[in-house]
């Protein structure tokens, strides 16, 4: 037995409250190296009256990564709170004791010892993780807002261009601006989503808005705070949520406080907001957005964006109140951070509860693309962008780089890094304005782009569609694939889409909630089976990634599908082709 | 290799700030698997200009358990931000890369792709695990106050014992009290300890105050506010720091609060400041302090300390008033934390937050007897009860239970669990008035005793002597152990005590931020040597354990000894010997 991959963790993603006074319990183990795992639990003070490890709970193996085997169980305590070891029963026939001290022979001499056991002391509510039900069934939508409609030429900013008259460069404007949201509103209930992403909106010097010279301002390219709250209000008349992009880890460097600093250096009152080395602040542009020798904090390279100091009590207070005000004036149902993870735990703790005091069932994504269990602990973020996620599925299906067991590996081992309710609403992007279009990476494999966003929806966690991918839009990586929305593109993907958010809305529970089963996995002919199962829904899916057609049992009840074909009875599935139905 | 063993957790006890802009990293392999482990770092947004991969920083071997060997590093980045990556280098030649997303061959192709890597993201100070200085320098001790001394005959509660008249039972009262305190801080002077941690000391029911009746009030018995005062200020004119011990997990059952629950039921308006299940409350009574069917939760099963529900805000602006109150008041440095982890994070996140704000360098103490990572990360506890560590020096000095290399793999295992800097404060026990006396413990073997608290002084994390071990008192598990101070205790022990603590407060900065090495293990004859080092000061221990004198080179510096002897030249150690010395 491999003692020595035997992991457990308490108070975290191995052993947290999943819904009240519901306990999830989490082990790993060397893949294909334990029998069986056992949880020995009981109350933390009744040890050795109940000898509660005498009455062995089985634990389900569950997912399984190119090292690991995870095994889960659920439990209830009638005091709430917990004392718990683990029964290791090895292939090899050795049978261990793991506990808060490590690995013990399984006997009786260890296991009456209470320091042996791990603790779960009390089964707090406060504490645990929480997100909003809304977002399951959440389908999103990003708008990149320069590029998705210019519905007001009146608030162009000087040297627009023509709508669509070339590929964006870092530095142009076409535009696009609130009223052409609220023109196009239609099209997105059309469409099915019920939930918009907007990247920034606030006072800007740039083309994406995230070097923000005002927080308190609506960009006056984009329109006015009266029209943002009107925009807000056709919204939700229609059923759609509102999530704003804060970057609270830079200004601008047009800002007022950051002219300021630029004017008046280390008497400047504003000196102490960002982390400046050396006064007079200075750098050697090399690029647009990159320098050497910047003699303060900036975001990456780029020295238009001076990092704030969030430890600072009045920056906080600045950004706390900005925070509050649009959810307090224009109703906001979201927050999406950008650059979330170069920002301190402790202003995020603070951000977060000025949040929930502020408005019921508010949701709060952060940007971070690696991996997140700090961010994750239930008093910061409910979700980050789910990169680090979504990047297996697209390295797999896409881009040909892993094998699928090793995306699938990938796929179980982030799942096992947060609690289940994360995974739940993790935000699901294939493609965003920070990364090449996916019809784009697909090689304009349309067939493909449906085949991998199926796979995606089918996942837990919420999806977003990128604007304009509904209409085939491509482009390569920033700026390339913020080009202006095509508003004549390809009306069978809509439909597609269509389909997609429609079934996805339909079925959000199981895909949420449900189980991950790894029905069928035939790599040499890339075959693959997942299924999702909550209580009596299962809901299955087929996916041809290999180069042949493959055959399926015809499936009785199937929800969305693309390149099959009834053939004798059975279901042909040609390649990029799939089946998604209900058992 | 056994790549399934390494471990790592970015933004943890295995990568974090221990000093401004200082990242200490490690990680974990299976013990004696690997042979090098190499750190690969540098700028977050620098790996393709940087190639840091290709400068790898080789990290140390440090600790070593049963199961693992752990590797340490420190470093600092120009931009306070990093990426990371670790090459591990086993035995058998394998070299591999592991990253954010596991462990990848050690290729060009892999190790360019960023999202191999961990990230700090960005090196905060408000994020930082910051402990005050001045508990370094610190030797507590822990006075139960009914026992320590009878200085004020007229609080003396109704039935009051004559002094040490009798051993004491559970419901017994002997007539301590704050002013015995203070008659005898000379006696505390003399010893040479600078910190007193007091148990309860507010208006309570029992003779042990863990059952609180009114948090605001001194408990009669014991004195008054203007005499707790009066005692702070003689503290602090000797130099010595007072920490008080809060009970806020639990009321008492004749608290105002809960007697009008007893009387209004439902309709009472502190219903919801505990968690009641029925009304009206009520239980079986077993034994005074054990009872079944409580319809409420309570600490462990006692009727008569029901559980607050701390996620009340009520609750929680009385019990933080109270918390702010005896520090604004009385100017106390620290609070004790009764049964801390049964209380929720939130409520202990806010709780810091108060301290911090109301007095600078406060230190609070978290009673944990378990692994205690998620209340030590900076933002609630500077440090638990250190149980889980002492233990291990108790079951191997004193009772025989475990192997020296047990012991030494239960030090190692507790060091590794938490930051440097954590370790730095732990508060080290070797007895309290919740176990029985170290000299009984010891069955009266007053060398053994000696020696295994001269091995514990050694330790990092600070220690505390329990009121009247300095007198050689002994007593069974409580109520034994808090019997009335012997104030004509062992007077040898007492001098024995006074040279401890002047020898660890003379050291205490290579004690408590020193590295371990464990220089010599020879199990067989019981021969253990653990040196200390700092910088350039490096501090030796060397302990018989065995049955058999031992022999070892004379050191020329002996700081603190017993049962040694100069012989030909050398030093004879005898069985319970040990001597210190400065190389």
């Amino acid at each position: 037995m491999i003692t020595s991959a035997i992991y457990h963790r308490p108070d975290s993603e191995f052993a947290y409250l999943y819904k009240k006074d519901l306990m999830h319990i989490r082990i790993r183990t060397a893949r294909g190296d334990i029998k069986q795992v056992n949880l020995l639990h009981g109350d933390s003070y009744s040890l050795h009256e109940e000898k509660f490890y005498q009455r062995p709970l089985a634990m389900t193996k569950y997912l399984s990564t190119d090292l690991y085997d995870y095994w889960v169980a659920e439990t209830k305590e009638k005091y709430n709170r917990m004392s718990y070891a683990f029964e290791v029963i090895g292939f090899d026939g050795i049978r261990v004791l793991y506990g808060d001290h490590g690995v013990y022979p399984f006997e009786e001499e260890y296991l009456t010892m209470p320091n042996n056991y791990f603790k779960m002391p009390y089964f707090h509510e406060a504490d645990r993780f929480k997100a909003p039900e809304w977002v399951k069934e959440t389908v999103w939508y990003q708008i990149f807002p320069e590029r998705f409609a210019n519905g007001d030429p009146n608030n162009d900013p000087e040297g627009t261009l023509p709508w669509a008259s070339k590929d964006p460069d870092r530095q142009d404007f076409f535009g696009g601006d609130l009223q052409g949201v609220i023109d196009h509103l239609d099209h997105l209930v059309d469409l099915g989503i019920n939930g918009i992403y907007f990247c920034p909106i606030f006072k800007a010097h740039s083309n994406h808005k995230y070097d923000t010279i005002d927080y308190l301002e609506i960009d006056p390219a984009f329109g006015d705070k009266e029209l943002f709250k009107q925009l807000v209000e056709e919204c939700h008349k229609r059923g759609i949520k509102v999530m704003l992009d804060a970057v609270f880890n830079h200004l601008g460097d047009t800002s007022m406080q950051w002219q300021d600093v630029i004017k008046n250096g280390a008497d400047s009152r504003y000196a102490d907001w960002f982390h400046i080395h050396e006064f007079p602040v200075s750098y050697k542009e090399e690029e647009f957005e990159h320098a050497s020798d910047i003699t303060y904090d900036v975001f990456a390279f780029t020295p238009h964006m001076p990092k704030l100091n969030t430890a600072n009590p009045e920056v906080k207070a600045h950004l706390l109140n900005i925070a509050k005000y649009w959810i307090e004036e224009f109703d906001i149902d979201a927050w999406r951070l950008d650059v979330a993870n170069e920002v301190d735990h402790q202003f995020w703790k603070e951000f977060r509860k000025v949040c929930d005091e502020t408005k019921k069932d508010f949701y709060i994504l952060g940007e971070i693309w690696h991996s997140s269990q700090s961010w994750l602990q239930g008093d910061e973020f409910h979700a980050v962008m789910n990169y680090a996620y979504t990047d297996a599925i697209m390295e797999f299906f896409v881009k040909n780089k892993i094998s699928m067991s090793k995306m699938i590996s990938e796929i179980n081992s982030q799942l096992m890094m947060y609690r289940q309710q994360t995974n739940e609403t993790q935000f699901n992007v294939l493609d965003s304005h920070d990364t090449p279009r996916l019809l784009t990476e697909a090689n304009g494999n349309k067939d493909l782009m449906k085949q991998v966003l199926a796979f995606t929806y089918m996942q837990p966690g919420v999806p977003c569609v990128y604007y304009g991918d509904e209409f085939s839009m491509t482009g390569g990586m920033d700026p390339d694939c913020r080009k202006c929305m095509d508003w004549e593109g390809d009306q069978e993907m809509f439909r597609y889409f269509q389909k997609l958010i429609h079934f996805r809305k339909n079925n959000h529970l199981v895909f949420s909630e449900g189980t991950m089963v790894w029905q069928k996995i035939v790599e040499e002919v890339g075959l693959l089976e997942l299924e999702r199962e909550l209580a009596e829904k299962q809901i299955g899916g087929i996916f041809n990634t290999g180069d042949l057609p493959q055959q399926a049992a015809l499936p009785e009840n199937i929800l969305l599908s693309n390149l099959t074909e009834e053939l004798e009875g059975e279901l042909l599935i040609k390649p990029n082709g799939f089946v998604i139905f209900e058992k």
